[in-house]
């Protein structure tokens, strides 16, 4: 592999600025910019304002915008109308860094242990998309870049589910209209196996109330002659699932595509421990649907989970009570083309018509998100695979995530654009949890996949 | 029907003393003796002295024993050896007043609303079981019952799980010896219906805790690759309950005496409506056991109910989580000839034997009780329908209970006598609730009834 010209002066770049890049990171790390705590609203508009500054510093034209939420940052570099136009997105709120006595550092305190970045945002993603914003620098202050728009949107609402972020893109559509997204805010597969995810499952999450009798009764006196609606709960649940956990919804499968061939050969090259996974979650023995491999399970095949269950005593000791109602939260992790609105209402149906007689059901809809395939033939995909290649030494990998991203699903609705997802981070990068970390080489190597791409796409 | 001689002097006695009976009474039932009250102590001594004091005044030598908890009140009037001997069982403390909002009249000041007497313990079970004194001073001050060795013992620690009953029936065995066991701790089935109560259900309360991950998990990232321990747990609770609410575990009825055709014939006696029942519960429809009747399934047939529900995310809202355990308290009620152990044992074979891979169970026993079902052939009972009759002027029907009263059973094993439980209270008397009642005419048939009694067996 060769780097090109161009870009070979933008790593000499990122190669002299490495010590300012790390401080400037520091610097957005130490911002508590926790977007779900209302006491951190000025620490959010100080990020914001960080953020729009450093934009600036690597050449765009940058603003922050005001939504009813916490504001967006948004900045372009435009080459002119026929170029490609790429859309940057990463946020730059962070996950709340409670329970505090569990780091080992403060979490605004960033601090290099080895060669990890110890920081809540550090992976999640502050560190991720700096480093895309610092490559951009790079590329722009060594004269690249010219023949692509660039767009760079940061907003600061992801971990509070992005409740501006739609109006925002409806709003400022012409503004944002771009042919790719961009997003590092995924994982590699493994320390050292770039990882492009292409999928992400889908989502939609209910919650059922079954209800019995007006009150709590004594299991005594009333026992056997109504129905219990935890015993009836159980059922309903129960009837969901098969004995390997393939959902037994009926119709549930119909539009699920099958996993094609080179993906079931891609999950194979993976390098995967099955014993490590089991440790790793500390379940007795892992389990699943049958003729499918862990992986395949957890990332490429439709779930059924119960997320929380309610009903009657549940304090310390016994009480024979009868309970008026019982509740469960269950969420069924979707794939393509599986549609969340009517998976939710195949769900309601059946339970609906397997309630035993003697109790009542009623739904709350929680939220839903879309399943994403993103097609591997694209021109940014493409650009993406050479791009990580160069910079990490080692062609990506290609996997699906278990989890969902809805903001992919909101950029492909509204702009009609596909998303590339760069994993940058490591799975083990205590994401959500305390002493947050991020590798501080794969911050520089964002970096150069940020300016092999550019080139790339030119 | 003739009321005897003797009994008629007693008749006048209760005539001539009803004030002052009513009078007592409310001073008992000013006192404050919750049991769980650590607060109440000193209110709970003085209710046991106030008793003692009130059996001695009945003609009875009576006496506060200590024990470990708090005291049991103990008297006797001895007639001889070779007598028939009874023990009246009742007990002085109260369950905790709270809601304290709701009574329309403080809980510890006693108000007289129409035929109702309102305040805490009015019929649970102070009004009750002092109603039975009353009867005994009746006969004793007129001059009778002098051919039956009567033995009163009203405990403190009832409505605690009567923790030192038994270690004190143990220490004062030979006192405490006897032929049957008298009980007004019940209700009539109806307003105007005495009833005896025959049968009593048993208990078996278990907890389960179904564990899998040894931490919660991100449900997308790990969903459909480990077992979820909260669908386990739906799961087994699902298979241990057939459609009608019939019991799935194995075994479980092999032990149940079959309802004799009396029985049933009785049941069908009892003045019931189902649409009442219905509306009492809310239930939206009345459901159990095929072959059997709303009053049969609630107090003659084995139940398998979930008192309580708990695992992973049960505030508001959602959260994508894969808990790490589950939870579930739930209880069988048994009929004879059940055994609680035995239940228990079959209940957690078979939950194991079904529990699906990748979760383990974990069993927390709570508490138990076993079945009673009382010979309708005994004196003591023949006494009580022929007191209850003259009383009442109507002849008391023979009822089960869908309760447990573990002192029955503790006066069986322990001192070999059988009880008789005679129901002074009504179905609605908002035990444990607030504005508990008791009517005042029961009061003085329930003090007729004890005077009949003790006639009936000399």
């Amino acid at each position: 592999m060769t780097t090109p010209l161009r870009a070979r002066a933008a790593h000499a770049y990122i190669e002299s600025h490495r010590k300012e890049f790390l401080d400037e990171l520091f610097q957005l790390l130490s911002i508590p910019s926790v977007s779900s705590d209302s006491k951190e609203k000025g620490s959010v508009e100080s990020c914001a304002r960080f953020v729009r500054d450093r934009l600036a510093d690597a050449g765009l034209k940058a603003e922050v915008f005001p939504t009813g939420g916490h504001p967006v940052v948004y900045g372009e570099r435009l080459a002119g109308a026929g170029r490609p136009t790429i859309l940057v997105y990463g946020h730059y709120d962070v996950q709340p860094p409670e329970p505090l006595a569990l780091w080992r550092h403060g979490p605004f305190r960033p601090t290099l242990e080895g060669s990890d970045i110890i920081a809540r945002g550090a992976s999640d993603d502050k560190g991720q998309v700096y480093a895309l914003v610092c490559g951009l620098e790079a590329v722009f202050r060594t004269g690249g870049g010219k023949g692509v728009n660039v767009k760079v949107l940061i907003e600061g609402e992801e971990e509070v589910g992005s409740p501006s972020l739609v109006p925002f893109i409806r709003k400022e559509h012409a503004r944002l209209k771009a042919d790719h997204v961009v997003i590092a805010d995924t994982s590699q597969f493994a320390k050292g196996v770039p990882a492009i995810t292409y999928g992400l499952r889908g989502l939609v999450y209910l919650e059922v109330i079954v209800r019995g009798p007006k009150k709590d009764l004594h299991s005594g006196s009333y026992g056997g002659a109504v129905m219990n609606p935890a015993n009836a709960l159980a059922r309903i649940i129960a009837a969901c699932q098969g004995p390997f956990g393939k959902v037994a919804i009926p119709e549930f499968y119909d539009r699920v595509r099958p996993l094609e061939d080179w993906e079931r050969e891609e999950y194979l090259k993976l390098p995967f421990s099955e014993e490590g996974f089991r440790d790793e979650t500390g379940s007795p023995r892992l389990f699943g649907e049958e003729g499918y491999s862990t992986l395949e399970r957890k990332s490429g095949r439709p779930t059924f989970d119960v997320n929380g269950l309610v009903s009657g005593f549940t304090g310390e000791g016994a009480k024979t009570v009868l309970p008026s109602e019982a509740r469960a939260k269950f969420s069924m992790r979707l794939v393509a083309d599986q549609k969340p609105d009517e998976i939710a209402r195949l769900a309601k149906d059946y339970m609906r018509e397997i309630a035993p007689e003697g109790v009542t059901l009623e739904f709350i809809d929680h939220h839903g998100a879309e399943p994403v395939l993103v097609s591997r033939e694209g021109p940014a995909v493409k650009a993406a695979v050479a791009a990580m290649a160069r910079a990490f030494g080692r062609e990506p990998v290609f996997m699906r995530e278990g989890g969902s991203i809805p903001v992919v699903v909101d950029f492909k609705k509204e702009l009609g654009a596909e998303s590339v997802l760069i994993g940058l981070g490591l799975p083990d990068d205590n994401l959500h949890s305390p002493n947050e970390k991020f590798c501080v080489d794969d911050f520089y190597r964002g970096m150069a996949v940020m300016a092999e791409f550019l080139e790339e796409l030119e």
